[in-house]
């Protein structure tokens, strides 16, 4: 039996893990939550799974709840601190990082440092801080499983092979659902057209990013620190069936690749499991029906934004965590409807163009920068508007 | 500095190990050699690699042989017993085991009685003998490593795992040269174009199995005693491009594939190199110019052999010795152009349809069926013609 403890646990992938904890509950026990402002659902979800401690984002939201729970042994926190203090739970083995954003780094930041078991869904903290959680994993003795379909099937294929024997590891990209759209349509696409993603199932961050192509942009950084890679050993393939995750080439011409149903509970529950692998009602893969798998390389026309994500990933330092920053500031503005599709690639490009990246000497250099370029973006849209 | 010996030398995959081999000199030295009637070539590949000891079919090509290097220290032998001391040759780490047919038992028995790596490519042995040469295998301390690239795809895909994370094995197949030919035009097709396959350069004997899928039907026989797996663990997808040699489902949901260009060095290179990887100038995969993979279910009607080869895989013992026994007389019949290409399911049939599996319980048994089921299909066509 393994206590878990969830970072962000109403959101998708936190729903996800709970369905997965839920049918494994002879293996795991879930002892800590953290959520955000949706108290109504972590409260269904303290009801169900008798957590010992919980977290929300707001002390009013957590007072309610302790109301709610006062002849309870249950304790609840809240904030930032809050957060940290769910990742690192002494009563857990395993947390669960999937806070979206930049907000997931320093509760990622506490499981790390108290040596758990990570499993990452927070892509964030890896793109603007994966040295220094590497390090810090290193020292603490933390094991950071990927929970991305891709990574996780990366991490699957290269288990079996010495670094050394890696050539290239290409992850593949739904292309999103504007993939087969006229260019020329792009600039009218509304919210609804951006998250109503073909094959995926989940936030609608992480929705909106995939129709940039920004999503894949950030996953190659954190799979840069994740496998410990050069840019170059690292490439992007669109494949619209989102069969095939993820495909590492080694240096004599063999191919391992990782393929599955498009279902996030798969390589969580992986995650949870690794390296054993369990039995579970999951669907499976059958391509006999899918029959058709196709690869294009990107059309850098279509999704301009990787040339500044592969700049992100040779250059490092400061500048995922600009970039980074940016797009989170664009996508939020567009999903509140203040700015348009394309504008989200207008202002990301905008700020960043002329970007002299800085040295990173310090987590708190990265929070600097994330600050500051937080509120030029911000700045521009609201020049704009 | 392993040294290597090449059942098969002249054939296909016995050219493709010394091309391997001139290019990793500083790896591998060849140190024996056996082939049939080509002694002519062997010649050539004596002077160029100097191996120790030879061995031919004939005896009057052996004395030829001999007397052509007779300054030399060169040992030459011929026939069975000497393709089997080229098997058990104590000079040698690696055995590459390519004979075709089942005339590549008694040496790959030899190679594995004698502890050594086994680069399996004569399927035959597994076929027919599979159980005993594990048996023999895990006694010696030999070690079986498949050549065949979809067993080479399987073999990286589990290496890892455990065998009880394993749900279902599938092997891919072309579907051969007459994939999408109308089904009332194969009756007529020639030598040649049953020859003219799409995607692999192989010996004409796999090439015409390939193309009534016999061979598909002998590799997973094949498998099942590589990787210890029952037959229901097995299965079989059409995919015309021949990219993914292998699928394994894990039992939670997760696929793991194997893929590759089309060159049977990767998974020579591999068998020899084995653990480790090795970089070669072997050809690389580029999806996004293959751009579409397909994948069909196994259509019994152009595929009929297909039925006789799961009865074998399911009931194993005699049943699969006389399947390939049979089909072998039927195959050389028609590469010889004494019957035409739908014939050779037709004669598979007429003799197998009724067939009473046998116990097996010696090897001699094994033979004994061999010759039993060779003389009834010789038998069936020499009365048609």
């Amino acid at each position: 039996m393994q206590n878990v403890a969830i970072l962000g646990s109403t959101g998708t992938i936190g729903l996800n893990t709970l369905d997965v904890i839920r049918r494994q509950a002879k293996y795991f026990r879930v002892t800590a939550l953290a959520a955000g402002t949706n108290g109504r659902l972590l409260e269904e979800q303290i009801r169900k799974f008798k957590p010992d401690i919980v977290s929300l984002e707001r002390k009013q939201d957590a007072d309610l709840l302790r109301r709610r729970f006062k002849k309870s042994s249950l304790r609840v926190v809240y904030g930032p601190e809050g957060a940290q203090e769910i990742g690192a739970y002494p009563n857990a083995d395993i947390v669960v990082s999937a806070i979206t954003g930049i907000d997931g780094l320093k509760p990622t930041l506490a499981a790390v440092r108290a040596g758990k078991r990570v499993a990452l869904a927070n892509k964030e903290s890896m793109v603007v801080a994966g040295r220094f959680l590497q390090k810090e994993a290193r020292a603490a003795g933390a094991e950071i499983i990927p929970v991305d379909s891709e990574h996780s099937g990366v991490f699957q294929c290269i288990l079996k092979d010495k670094k050394s024997h890696i050539k290239k590891v290409t992850l593949t990209a739904s292309g999103g659902p504007f993939f087969r759209t006229p260019l020329r349509q792009l600039k009218t696409k509304s919210v609804e057209e951006a998250l109503a993603h073909p094959r995926w199932k989940m936030g609608r961050k992480v929705t909106v990013d995939s129709a940039t192509l920004m999503n894949k942009g950030l996953e190659l950084i954190e799979a840069r620190w994740l496998f410990d890679l050069r840019p170059d050993e690292l490439g992007i393939l669109i494949h619209p069936q989102s069969v095939v995750h993820a495909l590492v080439e080694m240096r004599d011409g063999s191919v391992l690749a990782q393929l599955s149903a498009t279902d996030m509970k798969i390589p969580i529950q992986y995650a949870l499991t690794y390296p054993d692998r369990r039995e579970a009602p999951l669907p499976s893969l059958d391509l006999a029906r899918v029959k058709t798998l196709e690869f294009y390389p990107v059309d850098e026309k279509r999704y301009p934004l990787i040339r500044l994500a592969c700049r992100a990933l040779q250059e490092g330092e400061s500048f995922p965590a600009a970039l980074n920053a940016v797009n989170e500031v664009a996508v939020a503005a567009f999903l509140a409807r203040r700015i348009r599709f394309l504008e989200i690639v207008e202002i990301v490009q905008r700020v960043l163009d002329g970007y002299q990246t800085k040295k990173i000497r310090t987590l708190d250099d990265v929070f600097e920068e994330d600050r500051l370029m937080r509120e030029q973006a911000k700045h521009l849209i609201q020049q704009r508007n």
